[in-house]
């Protein structure tokens, strides 16, 4: 499998550096030669969401996506309502930031029917893709890996992502594809040529072994065990060919001097993406 | 969906309490009325195989499976073929203590081959099964949560464990169905039904938001978010009616009196599988 050459195609996930708001962000992407960012709101809104569109316009990186949408189920119309309301505020904040992709992270059930949360997902997504189309946005399921099912997300897996996003059949919507969550699934490769025409993204990071944290214990790049440069090569196929987000929740990368941490993340990105 | 008002089924597996040598659980379930264990390989080895063989004849309690089996891929053939030789033992060890069932945990890969990995678990299988068949001890292939894809078994979804079963086709070979490994995926009541006829166990503890830990963090029934009668429902209609196992590893479960755990086990058993 070829490797990558440049970094073309590499993009900083916010979430890796977790001390820098929007303008240091983009500002160390400049510094450090990585042409894309993935943005978060809480990151921007620090910034401010004007200027960072203006930062991002002046300085030619690209934002490869907005995190995040999504947090779809909820006890109560009212909340759901409430929910598809912030979802609408996140694509007119991805238009003004000059992305084409909104990322969402489903939500969890408010109780414990998956099933019932699973349509209210479905459901917020009917309503929202009408918007996404006028804004020129298109919407991303990211499925979550399976242990963050009760508290994050009760979209699952790929194939979960691949049959909603058939059945909505909408040129706006799509998928995700995150390495950490995805890896372990035996259908994975089949589940990614699946996904061809709708791939609206592609994560990485590290699966450490033992896993030291659930939310804080991704790893660097070629620190871990997931074959990273074999699903690159499966998404490639797949013909999806924009950036790819390197997006690390973890402390110890947190507490490194960020700028140190951009260097590593390219060396890696070249040697094992 | 209906409840269960008796105990007829229930199983202490040796996991939900840590401190208790084989002895000791049998004596427990006999003393709180629990008429079925699942047994663990080290602590029979504690008590001696052929005194626990003993007293479970003696005392007139079901074992429902020995745990475990499993741990199949390894770097080298000489390896692979030590691990297939201790499930011999295994095998061995069932048949003396009167179980129909060991259960398999299949084991991480050795490296980042996942591919690799799963073929030397159905290698091993292919292996074991003429020698389970002359002891007439089934093999119960328990699929585990992803997050234990890393360092404790390659088989991570009941579809994979499900097509192995039908792919070799071997009366002496099933699934075992853990609500807490299983019940995040959209898929689970389709695969439930699929195993239909090679059901060879059914695991039941509960799922805590959030995760308190990743190995010890198991909830008693009632107290998470699985659908754990819902679950039981849809194995029972796919024609299993045999032991349910409680197996609940959780630090703070064990730090508790034993004869307690053993009342709340019952009584939780009754209200939420
Ligand atoms: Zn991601
Ligand atoms: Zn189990």
């Amino acid at each position: 499998m070829q490797e990558l050459t440049n970094l073309t195609r590499l993009s900083l996930n916010q979430a890796t550096i977790d001390s820098w708001d929007a303008r240091a962000a983009i500002e160390g992407c400049l510094r450090t030669g990585i042409p894309s960012i993935g943005l978060w709101r809480d990151k921007v809104a620090k910034t401010g969401l004007a200027e960072t569109a203006r930062i991002v316009r002046e300085s030619g990186i690209k934002v490869s996506s907005l995190c995040r949408g999504g947090w779809f189920p909820a006890a109560t119309a009212a909340e759901r309502q409430a929910r598809i309301d912030d979802n609408r505020r996140a694509i007119e904040e991805a238009a003004e930031l000059q992305t084409a992709v909104l990322v969402l992270v489903c939500g969890p059930a408010p109780d414990r029917d998956m099933q019932a949360a699973r349509e209210m997902v479905e459901d917020a997504l009917i309503q929202l893709l009408p918007y996404a189309r006028k804004h020129n946005i298109a919407l991303g399921i990211e499925p979550l890996h399976p242990m963050y099912a009760g508290d994050r997300s009760v979209i699952t897996s790929l194939a979960e992502a691949n049959q909603l996003v058939e059945k909505l059949d909408d040129a706006n919507l799509g998928v995700i594809i995150d390495a950490f969550h995805v890896w372990w699934d035996s259908s994975v490769y089949e589940q990614i040529a699946r996904a061809s025409g709708h791939i609206l993204g592609f994560h990485v990071s590290d699966w450490l072994v033992p896993l030291p944290d659930v939310l804080l214990g991704r790893g660097m790049m070629g620190d871990g065990i997931i074959e990273l440069r074999k699903l690159r090569h499966a998404v490639d196929t797949a013909g999806y060919h924009g950036p790819i987000e390197v997006e690390i929740f973890n402390q110890s990368i947190w507490n490194m001097p960020a700028d140190q941490v951009l260097d590593l993340v390219s060396k890696r990105f070249l040697a094992h993406v």
